[in-house]
Formats: structure tokens, C-alpha cells, sequence
């Protein structure tokens, strides 16, 4: 197996209807005119992504490879394709077609980087229903990222990150009402644990410093709001400081994202998905990162969907998907130094 | 029953071991010299704020009154003190005296309020468990101001407003794990009427525009994380804009508080604690204000705590009790010009 160029990413086109192609188009404009970024390879379709350069503007040019051996050398001149076909598709109108579409580019991205031919995946975002009929069984493209590369669901562990703020949420995708009984000392341990390593491994923080969320109002006030801070967080945290893991916590939520909080700390470890979510995008909405921890390969995307309703009318920041390309490059990166 | 000198407002001292005193004192400073700042009489001790004065290094001069009707003459040259007495204290080390004294400055400050001796209240922070040591029988102050004013508890709605937020919870201080039952149409609908009435009374926007928040991630994706949404908000969204309300929603707590969300609405109904106060903490923490909606009377109060820990070492930021103070004055002047 070949060594992977560290600095040549893959990009999934994600969903064709959304804005993903045009914030793909996009990087090609800023990455080709910095020097110290890395190159890209998009796997989709030339005619589709030259589309939607044109509804921002500017022509891009494309290459269509035999392989990604390939990509380095048309860097320089066009965006190096992997053809996957041409999608019928009109922005802002998701189809099954398209669906299926963003499905196989995830899909072969993904086989790329386990066999080493890059450095890591930059997903653009999907519609999850019409993935869904497409015959994908993941919650989401974590999930899916977990199966890919064979570990267990709950070890591939969710970060948000932005220029102000990284957090991690213990629990996801479930109803509110479903959060504290899907906490657990190990839950919490596990994932925290990973969260820890990944630092190490992927940021080169060799001890960072994790500060953990109570999931009640006030951390629970010694229980007098809930009992999940006595019962579960303080047990994890003691369990994690037991490993060495450097911790703190269980903090008051609405106190862990105030200005001076956010520097007492490298990860803010969350309950449920809105106590992570909303201060990420409340600060980092146009930079925010979704990085996955724990996978033997690198995975980053924008911290944002599809966005059908403004595909297609050059209204979309590429800034978010620029800073997954920044992020995927540097974890790639300190992962090869090691 | 006189009318309320509508730039008079009275301040308490909160706990006098917390950073209250201080907090009072540079309200002093900084509205003395701001000739649209509203005149203040602190309801207190003015031994305890010469103290916290001399802690953040200068000379406070303070007079005291024999009724509330001297204090604009006296404000000038001093500030107005309507004295309970000194207590024994030390900052840092709050202690069952400061408790009680906290209590009678909170019950006479209200007292002059509903008196119409002034024309509202600013509320200093207390730290409610010692304060229930001292015969203190409600939740919070919030609760406080509902019992003075003989209104029901879930008719005094606490607003959280920052210059980049004004957020109000629909649930306070329960267990997460409780909101879900605690939320109901009814409940939504009566105290986001109350928030409605409130922006027109009390900020003068005549349609003001509500944004109400999902609970659970995605705001459910129609019913696949929780039935709250289809049960509870989105039927509470229908009555209120039945009334003529102009609501939107549910929006998924994490889509609600961006920058690009903030600008489409006065006012955003979140479900619980947490969900209203981690974006406002995380945006706005040194200048975020708590504002009683529904009250006869103006209430407001920074929306910090006692600060134990950095009491009297010259640390506390006083732009919350400022902001508290200017907003109490704005809410006075829009009710006396109806």
C-alpha cells in the first residue's frame, strides 16, 4: 500500500441539488490561489461542478482522471474529477437521482482514503431522507464513517470546531426527552477518552484540557435540579482524571461558553446536541467544522446542510467548507509527522 | 398616590458579601456622569458601599435619606442611601446576616416600587440558598416580584436581553429531564401573550416579532426525535397567531441564535433553562440583563450571580448592572409617555 500524498484531499460533492457543488467550485478558487494549501481531488462530475461555478461567476476548469495517481499534476491547471456520471439535477430540486448520486461519490471517497490514495475526505452535505430512500442506513455520514472503517457507532465521536469553540456532544441525534437516560459513566468515559487522544494524534496538544458540561440548569445545583450530574457526570469525570486525562466539571452549560470560559479549556465535552450546537453556531456559524474523532482515516465537513432554498444563487459562504479543507490538511498533516 | 419621578430608579444590595456593593457603587460613578443616566437611591447600607467603593479604589459619597422624596436633591452631590443598618460582612464569606439583609433590601426596594416612589427596580445579585435560610420562600427574585405583585408565578416571565439577544425560557429551573412534561400549549401560549404585550408596553415595538424555538434536535425532523413539536409548539404557534401574534417557528434551537437568525426576530422562545441562556452567556455575558415581563412594576437585574469568589478584589465587570440600570430607566420613560 502506497504512502498517501499528505496534502491531497478528496471532496464528496454532496448532495447536487444543495449547495455543495458551488462551495466545492469555490474551493478550488481559494486553495489554488494559496500556496499553502493543499490539493484536491472531487469525486462527482465535472459538468455538474463547472455548473455551478457559473451560477458564482467564474468558469472553472476541469480534469477528468483515470486515477488519482493523477491529480497532483492537473492541480495546477484545473480541478482534478473522478467522473461518477452527470446527475440530472437543477439546484434548490433534490431528486432520488441526485441522492443516489451524493451516495456513490461519499461512497468512493471513502474507499480512497482507506486504501491510502489521500489524505483525507471533505464531505459537502447530504439530505439524510433522500439518502434514506437511496438505500443509506446511517443516521448520518459519522455513522457511516464508523461503519466504513469497521468500528463500533459510538467510537466515532462528533466534534464541532470553529475559531472559538470546540465541543463534542455525548449524545446526538435523539429526542430530548431520550438524553438522560442515554447517559452513562461509560458513554461518557469512552468518548471522552477518544476526544482526549484525538487531541494528541490530530491537534499535537499533548495534554489537552477538557471541561464537561452538567446537562441540568446550573449543573444540577447538588442535585436539587436533577440527579444526572451526582449519578453520571461526577463518576465519568473522576473516572477520566483517573486516566490522567486532564478535566474539569461538571460546569453550569449557560457558564461554559461565556468568553473567558472558552479559554480556560481546548474541548468543552456536551450532554446533547443543541447544548454543543448552539454556541458553536451562535459564534462560528460560517467557520464551524464537523470533524470526526476516533476513525483511522480523516473526516471533516461544514457544520451545515444542504441549504436547497439558496443553492444555485451564489448566496452560499464557502467559508465553513474552506475550513473543513484547512482542517482536514492540518490533522492529515500532524498525523504523517508523527 | 404620587407619580413615580420616571427617572428615579432604586437599586438593592444584593448580598452584601457578593459583588453587589461594588457593582452599586460604580453604578454611582458611571451615572453620575452621564447626563441621560437616571438618578439612583441604593436601598442599603452606605457603610457596606464606601467599603466596596474603597475596594475598587476610590471615595463614595453617600447621604442618607429620611424618605425616597430626598433623593433627587441629594443626588448631585452624593448618593442616596434609604438605610436597613450595616451589617457585619465580609466579601467572599457570605454569612446569615448578609442573607436577611439582602432580603429586606429586595422586600423595600419592591415596597417603594409598588408605592410608586420610584419608578423601577434594579436587583443586585443574591445567592438563594442562604437566602431560604432567612425565610426566603421562592425560586429565584423573578418569583419574588410575581408574589409581591399578587400575580400568578408563570405570569412573571424572565427575559434574558443583551444588545445581541432577548431570549425568554418557557421552563426555568427544573431537571432537563422534566421540561418535556412541563411544556404545554397553554403554558406557551400564555406567557409568550405576556412577552408580546411586554414589547409593545415596555420596548415600544408595536408588532413585535417572536421566533419560537424547537426542543429537540432538528426541532424533531417532523417526529423523528420527539413528538414535542407536533404536540406542543407547533399548535401553540398556531393560537398565538390566531391572536394576531407574529410568531415563526419551531425553529431548531441550533439554527435560532446565528447571526443571520438574529436578525429576523425581536424575540426568541426557547423550551427550557439552557437553551435561552447558553447563546445569551455566549454572546453577550458582560452585558446581558434579566427584565421581568408582566409585571405592574420595572424590574431588571444583571444576569450574573453573586461572584463569592471575587468579591471585593476589584475584578467584578459592572456593564450588566449598568445595562440592567439603563434598561430599567428605557422600560420607565416608554411607560410614562403612554
Amino acid at each position: 500500500m502506497s504512502t498517501p500524498d499528505a496534502q491531497l484531499l478528496a471532496l464528496t460533492i454532496g448532495d447536487p441539488a444543495g449547495i455543495g457543488p458551488e462551495l466545492v467550485a469555490e474551493c478550488w478558487r481559494a486553495c489554488r490561489e494559496d500556496q499553502t494549501a493543499p490539493a484536491l481531488v472531487v469525486v462527482g462530475s465535472s459538468e455538474t461542478l463547472k455548473a455551478a461555478a457559473q451560477t458564482r461567476g467564474f468558469a472553472l476548469p476541469c480534469r477528468s482522471l483515470e486515477s488519482v495517481a493523477e491529480a497532483r499534476d492537473v492541480w495546477p491547471d484545473a480541478l482534478p474529477v473522478l467522473e461518477l456520471g452527470s446527475p440530472e439535477f437543477a439546484p434548490g430540486e433534490p431528486s432520488a437521482e441526485g441522492a443516489e448520486f451524493a451516495l456513490r461519490s461519499l461512497e468512493t471517497a471513502t474507499r480512497l482514503a482507506l486504501d491510502n490514495e489521500i489524505a483525507g475526505v471533505v464531505t459537502a452535505p447530504i439530505a439524510k431522507d433522500n439518502l434514506a430512500a437511496a438505500g443509506f442506513r446511517f443516521a448520518g455520514q459519522t455513522e457511516f464513517f464508523a461503519g466504513a472503517c469497521d468500528i463500533a457507532e459510538e467510537d466515532a465521536v462528533m466534534m464541532l470546531a470553529g475559531p472559538r469553540l470546540r465541543t463534542v456532544p455525548m449524545t446526538v441525534h435523539c429526542a430530548l426527552a431520550d438524553v438522560p437516560r442515554r447517559l452513562s459513566v461509560e458513554t461518557i468515559v469512552r468518548r471522552s477518552v477518544i476526544v482526549a487522544e484525538a487531541f494528541q494524534t490530530d491537534f499535537g496538544i499533548e495534554r489537552p484540557r477538557l471541561a464537561v458540561a452538567g446537562l441540568n440548569p446550573h449543573a444540577g445545583e447538588n442535585g436539587r435540579f436533577g440527579a444526572e450530574e451526582i449519578e453520571i457526570i461526577v463518576p465519568a469525570i473522576a473516572a477520566l482524571k483517573e486516566r490522567g486525562i486532564d478535566v474539569s466539571g461538571p460546569h453550569p452549560g449557560d457558564a461554559l461558553f461565556t468568553p473567558r470560559a472558552r479559554e480556560t479549556y481546548d474541548v468543552a465535552i456536551a450532554m446533547y446536541h443543541d447544548q454543543a450546537l448552539i454556541p458553536l453556531k451562535a459564534l462560528d456559524f460560517d467557520e464551524g467544522v464537523n470533524v470526526t474523532l476516533g476513525l483511522p482515516i480523516v473526516r471533516t465537513s461544514p457544520d451545515h446542510g444542504t441549504a436547497f432554498s439558496i443553492a444555485g444563487k451564489n448566496l452560499a459562504d464557502p467559508g465553513a467548507m474552506l475550513a473543513a479543507v484547512r482542517m482536514a490538511s492540518q490533522i492529515a498533516a500532524i498525523r504523517q509527522a508523527q
